[in-house]
């Protein structure tokens, strides 16, 4: 079963800038067969659930081990039976919609 | 690695109730070895992360089976290496303060 | 318009616990003509559509006010114009079929 | 307050396809004064928190007026007092640090 996910991660260690436990997080999800797509809010992702949610696993467990006690997530995931449809398959069904 | 979730699993399957089919993923999530805990916008889990994943596959493939094509979930997940703490004890917690 | 909505505040303070800052939250919310239901991910609120806003908007100010610099909230909200249903209403509507 | 949010709404118009909806959204969204961006996912929205939610009921609001019956929102929404920080500005933060 394919699945579009997009995470946002929060570590509570105490900085008001997240970007290093982000890109860190990004790094992660880099080692999985996904495909990524950072944005203002969270990340898309995009393929198997089963390889979409090892991935989210791995970003906590990496944060944990570099000493953060504790995060919390948010997490949306769509999974649809009637055809695959990419990251950019779904921005562009909305933009093309747009542009008539 | 325990992890406290909320989940809030949504049918694009027309009717504008969806109690039958969040009855459905409750009784999914029952089989699975997990705290549930039913609110008016979702459902607390808590136990071992790739038991709470497991369970909430399990609702996508079981309202897939019976016919329904797409669905989209919202998804909270938190974890903390410091101690474990039930749905019971975070609202606890914060009744403790509010009756001080 | 009435709404559902579930939030879940996250202050960037470093602290590990935050059930002060949601009690303090609890409290904000409290002053608004809302029903209010704790559960162990967050806070289920229905009301008015600006009253439920306004006091999201009170808790981040309340936060911001108390020298917190960084809040991210996680807010789910539902509008339905066939018919008012309330926190209770709609747990109800699950439970019923889970007992049949 | 300035803030920024995500934005992802769901029709229960029991479409499985729901480019339509976004695409009308996304129309609703430009008539305020905020940088927009859409995500696959959802969609990123800066301004201020008064016109951020505006805008955010006047989607729910264009889509019931379109005859839907039933909406259910994702949002996520961050506030921080130490400095504005735009869409671009987040992203950009992460992207550096992948690149060093």
């Amino acid at each position: 079963m394919k699945c579009m996910a997009d995470l946002c991660v929060i570590p509570f260690n105490g900085n008001i800038s997240v970007a290093d436990e982000i890109a860190q997080c990004h790094r992660v999800l880099q080692r999985f067969n996904l495909d990524i797509q950072l944005h203002g809010y969270g990340t898309n992702l995009y393929g198997e659930w089963d390889e979409v949610f090892a991935a989210i696993k791995a970003c906590h467990t990496e944060l944990h081990d570099q000493g953060i006690v504790r995060i919390s997530s948010t997490i949306k995931v769509g999974t649809r039976t009637d055809k695959d449809q990419t990251i950019q398959d779904k921005v562009d069904a909305v933009d093309r919609r747009l542009g008539e």
